[in-house]
């Protein structure tokens, strides 16, 4: 959908302005007359729009929340209507900077703006708003998706009757601030990077995207998930080959290759920059004030969830979340599950069912509330 | 000291033979008449042989560990001579990819063999007998050092009398290994690495080099630690600058860029590669047998100390060690020190007061034993 065009252009955080901005989207389940049942699903950061199901038959692999969205799962698609739309700056369909710039033809590249997670909701409000929508039912995501959730509490507290924040938090620790900092070092000093305009060219800095993937997937794992899948099995033979340039010796070697190669196939170097900078960027505080205040403004119910061995988004920065929303007496519900993958526990399947048992009944209520 | 000149060359763990090697050693204290009183100090990944004191009052850099090491502390040169030699493979000294191939005059680069830690320990082996040590009163080290020590032990369990292994263990688990490796593959895919050949051109795998050290360097500090020394304060200014070109705007980033251009002036990226690759292939046990065998060989008293915060090298693998020797019932002192610093704290100034606490009475009831 096309939004902000001219001369209704976005204002940035930055204080720049925008546009216009295509906006890639898709919807599941159908919106009551009332329009008191949509869910918007905001993806982590390199997510998409196709949050579940297949296009055809033909489609090989269905969207990356389909053990959780669809008919009769934990976001129910036979009661509510989901919408899940790629965020501002992506490389999924929504304008970024891949994307040709109306002025000239040519994909942005580094004349794309910075953007933030504010930028990012103002966008998808306003997607939301020219779907009809006045309050949605709930906002969902996790991680980067957590901090929209956020976001849209504090920015549009009116607009939304619940949230639901997974393995998220208010702003991004130290520690992960340095892991995104070295994965964006990885692309920038890949040579075929050239300052983030290397689109008319052949060779894409693959091996410094690649790079920043596999550090960030460490992120994603914890070590007892990363030791029972792996350990320190050999990937050719039961030999140690004793060479320096056998750079797969070790099976977790080769499965970090391979996710790296799978990675360069699908995302934007600069996507990944941008991306990763307004994660590090966001800080609700410090945007909105103090928590138990900002997140006061709205009556919207919280469901709250981390994941125990998750060490990116450690249950700490979770807590600080319920605790500010206890203080400002809102309704608030919080789960550390247990689980031994690490941050990448909201997206595995085999987590899916820990998580639906706790979605499905907080939906249901949030629904019946507003209802009455 | 030269070693392994021909035609006695040094058999490697590969299988290859390997020589002339040349090792860069320091002593410090005097060695007693009955040679009882000698302790040799493994180095660490980085490490070199200046392990303390100044080389002259000019020199305004001590040795890495001259907190603990020097008259009347931890390791008292007073009472003990002390030893310390840079490894093979390295670049600080002793025979390593950067030194000239005696047969063409040219460095070794991609030449140089495949090394292991039972390899460095070899030569270090060699460098002792030289000495006319036959038996050495301590071994001691930490991370890769506290690696060769467990060699050490397991290798030449009659030529040592205590072993003192810091923030160690008997294999890197799969986390380890996998930043190893994302750290490896910065080095290689840098272009100015030419496949290890770089060493006649100008450029050198700085970029490469710099961002592997970057990324260790994350896995040695605590959460915690990075949290309390940088949190998310800025470097600049006290305002966010909305530019992504902006690789600095966290303290937390402009520590890790000066990290690793500060790590490139003193490295050699080939070094790094081999002494990486050595300490991913250690495994105590693949190599040797059950730890409780392997280490029972020996009746030298270990003292093990693991540091509560340290999550590249977690307390549970010390224990690993400390349990086998209980079980060999070897004689053995095991302590988990609380630090907020993670990995590093073997070598952080404010922690070597509660080392040399348990350091200097587990040497002095050692030498007193041997004594009698």
């Amino acid at each position: 959908m096309a939004l902000f065009a001219p001369p209704q252009r976005l204002e940035l955080a930055s204080g720049k302005t925008f546009g216009p901005v295509n906006v890639a989207y898709e919807t599941l389940g159908t919106l009551s007359p009332a329009k008191d049942n949509a869910i918007f699903i905001c993806h982590a950061l390199t997510g998409d729009a196709h949050v579940a199901g297949r296009y055809g038959e033909e489609d090989d692999k269905p969207g990356w929340w389909d053990a959780f969205v669809g008919a009769g799962k934990g976001i129910d698609t036979n009661r509510y209507f989901v919408i899940c739309a790629n965020v501002l700056g992506g490389c999924q369909g929504t304008t970024g900077p891949e994307s040709p710039n109306p002025e000239n033809g040519a994909p942005y590249g580094r004349e794309f703006p910075f953007i933030t997670v504010a930028d990012m909701v103002r966008v998808h409000k306003a997607l939301v708003q020219e779907l009809g929508i006045t309050r949605l039912l709930a906002v969902v995501g996790g991680s980067l998706g957590g901090m929209q959730v956020l976001e849209w509490a504090a920015r549009y507290p009116e607009s939304i009757a619940s949230a639901i924040v997974l393995a998220s938090s208010p702003r991004l620790n130290a520690q992960a601030l340095a892991f995104d900092k070295v994965g964006r070092r990885a692309i920038v000093t890949d040579p075929c990077f050239r300052d983030g305009n290397y689109y008319g060219h052949e060779e894409k800095p693959r091996f410094g995207l690649a790079l920043a993937r596999m550090i960030a997937h460490i992120t994603y794992l914890s070590d007892k998930a990363i030791e029972m899948k792996f350990g320190r099995r050999l990937q050719h033979s039961d030999e140690l080959t004793y060479d320096l340039l056998q750079e797969t010796e070790f099976q977790i070697e080769s499965y970090l290759d391979y996710q790296g190669k799978r990675f360069v196939e699908r995302f934007d170097a600069n996507s990944y920059l941008l991306l990763t900078r307004a994660m590090d960027y966001f800080d609700l505080e410090a945007e909105h004030g103090p928590m138990s205040r900002c997140l006061g403004k709205t009556d919207a119910r919280f469901l709250v969830v981390s994941y125990s061995k998750d060490w990116l988004f450690p249950t700490a920065e979770s807590k600080m979340i319920v605790r500010a929303l206890l203080e400002a007496r809102r309704d608030v519900t919080y789960a550390e599950l247990e689980s031994d993958h690490g941050h990448d526990a909201f997206l595995i399947e085999s987590e899916i069912p820990k998580l639906t048992q706790l979605v499905r009944p907080f939906l249901e209520t949030t629904f019946r509330r507003i209802a009455d």
